[in-house]
């Protein structure tokens, strides 16, 4: 099996990337590095069975010719900056529907037949089951969850067309080492330029779930391998959430951060469109025999290390 | 109220402006004639309450221009050839997805807040539950369904952002007068051509939901005056679900043609991406007062009557 990886080098991809190259595969990484980071995989850069093509999705000619032979796609390049969608209402739709429609056709014109899509929690919305399990309807609240929603639609019917097997993944926030963007990123960068003063947008009461890399990237390889239908939907999440004061009081001890004064802002989500309580049913997923093994409190704290010891922040 | 009709000329999209004008509503048609026909809305060239726009979605400005004033906004144009998707895979999203991203822009500019949108039953594909509800998953087996199930998502997400009202409409196949298109079309025009023999793509058993006109329609002004969510999702069919071999009984008998040699090619379902089972649940909408005052079979003598009286076959 030979698998393509978009957005290969990004926080996610690297870390899938790293598992299948673990597992002997053979790997082609196509990313653009507009977020992804060399760092992130030159590791391999002199293994036999990996491949880097730097390169953009739109450039449908490579995207075409870099895809031939290959029997699994990963997409996960992505637009990810959520709050982005209520100011420039196009950004997801180009860069999160229309390179999927990119990467479909050359998966049509290369005859691939399996695809790992990443997918997200935002497609429900506010969700009015929780935890929120995978036949909840689709109310996202912003762009980047309706790109999204509509990416699993578009595969949905190319699979049907072509015969493709489909796995969808509905992510939370993944946090870890190689993390580069959401709150634990923001908290850090604020306290550097002011470590008496913390202003946070919301009210603190909003509930996120996340889930460290590891476990997130088992959950993945779990349901690949034991996955049986044409079109797989799964949520992959933890079951403990925290509330936006509970996650900054653990960045705060992590980062060993004393006496700073929280200013709670007081908005009921952080920005528009975003969504207040976020807890994904993670039952599906558990029946094909995965769990998390770290706690949030766990990927929170390697997060912050990360961040840390690398002077990232 | 001013009511905005994107394809306001169609087939249904006339119906409504109908119904509309009969209520002494003010009525912005915008429609480029591309399937719309003048015939269709000549009758309300000279109310004082009607007005056309000939004219492209694509013409952003003018479609800007033209919405000034309007409260709500009647999305109907669309590519409803649901075949095609298949051999061009990039119809359904420019003029799906991509058109109803130019009236949600406009309607953003314009703070016009409510919507009534066209979907389809398509967005449910192979459907695992029959009657289908509305909060069954989005399996779309064709890039028509895929795109209508991405505009409802981007629906939601502009409704969260500028809180908008919608109203989308999951609709089984329209028929009735100035019906254009769909398997009495095609049968009668195959029938047309050779009146002994008649060629059918299918075994005859899928079966197949349709609604006469104008219980649609009455069953879409139910919804807008009665629903009182901000995102409403209703179905909209008929619980008779009829065989395609049924179907063509019917229009046989209505069209009296008799003595035909009926050849079932066999194929499962009718076209790569076709449903061979739609019968949607119409619980939701009945809770509101509605339900279809006519038989399907009348609506297939209406509409074998239509075709043939006005010599459109």
């Amino acid at each position: 099996m030979k698998y393509f990886v978009t957005g290969g080098a990004g926080f996610i991809g690297s870390h899938i990337v790293d598992k299948l190259i673990s597992l002997k595969k053979k790997v082609i990484v196509y990313d653009n590095f507009s977020t992804g980071k060399m760092i992130f995989i030159k590791h391999h850069l002199k293994n036999p069975n990996f491949k880097l093509v730097k390169a953009d999705i739109r450039d449908k000619k490579l995207l075409n010719e870099s895809m031939r032979l290959a029997d699994f796609v990963f997409h996960l390049s992505a637009h990810a900056d959520v709050p982005s969608g209520f100011n420039d209402h196009d950004i997801d739709h180009r860069e999160n529907l229309e390179m999927t429609q990119n990467v479909l056709e050359a998966m049509y014109k290369n005859k691939v037949r399996k695809i790992a899509f990443a997918s997200t929690s935002s497609v429900y919305g506010d969700a009015t089951v929780h935890p929120t399990p995978e036949n909840h309807p689709f109310r996202p609240t912003s762009l980047y969850g309706a790109t999204k929603a509509a990416c699993e639609s578009y595969i949905s019917s190319y699979g049907s067309y072509y015969d493709m097997t489909s796995y969808i993944f509905r992510f939370v926030s993944f946090i870890g080492e190689r993390y580069t963007h959401g709150i634990i990123f923001d908290v850090l960068a604020k306290l550097k330029k002011n470590n008496k003063r913390l202003e946070l947008l919301s009210d603190g009461t909003p509930k996120k779930s996340s889930i460290y890399i590891k476990d997130g990237v088992e959950a993945i390889f779990t349901v690949i391998s034991k996955a049986k239908k044409r079109f797989n939907v799964y949520n992959i999440g933890h079951e403990k959430v925290l509330t936006v004061s509970e996650i900054v009081d653990i960045i705060l001890k992590s980062a060993k951060y004393h006496n700073v004064k929280k200013i709670w802002l007081g908005r009921e989500s952080n920005w528009k469109g975003d969504n207040k309580f976020v807890q994904l049913s993670i039952s599906k997923l558990k029946k094909l025999g995965w769990k998390p093994e770290t706690t949030v409190e766990y990927g929170i704290n390697r997060t912050v290390g990360y961040l840390l010891s690398n002077q990232i922040i």
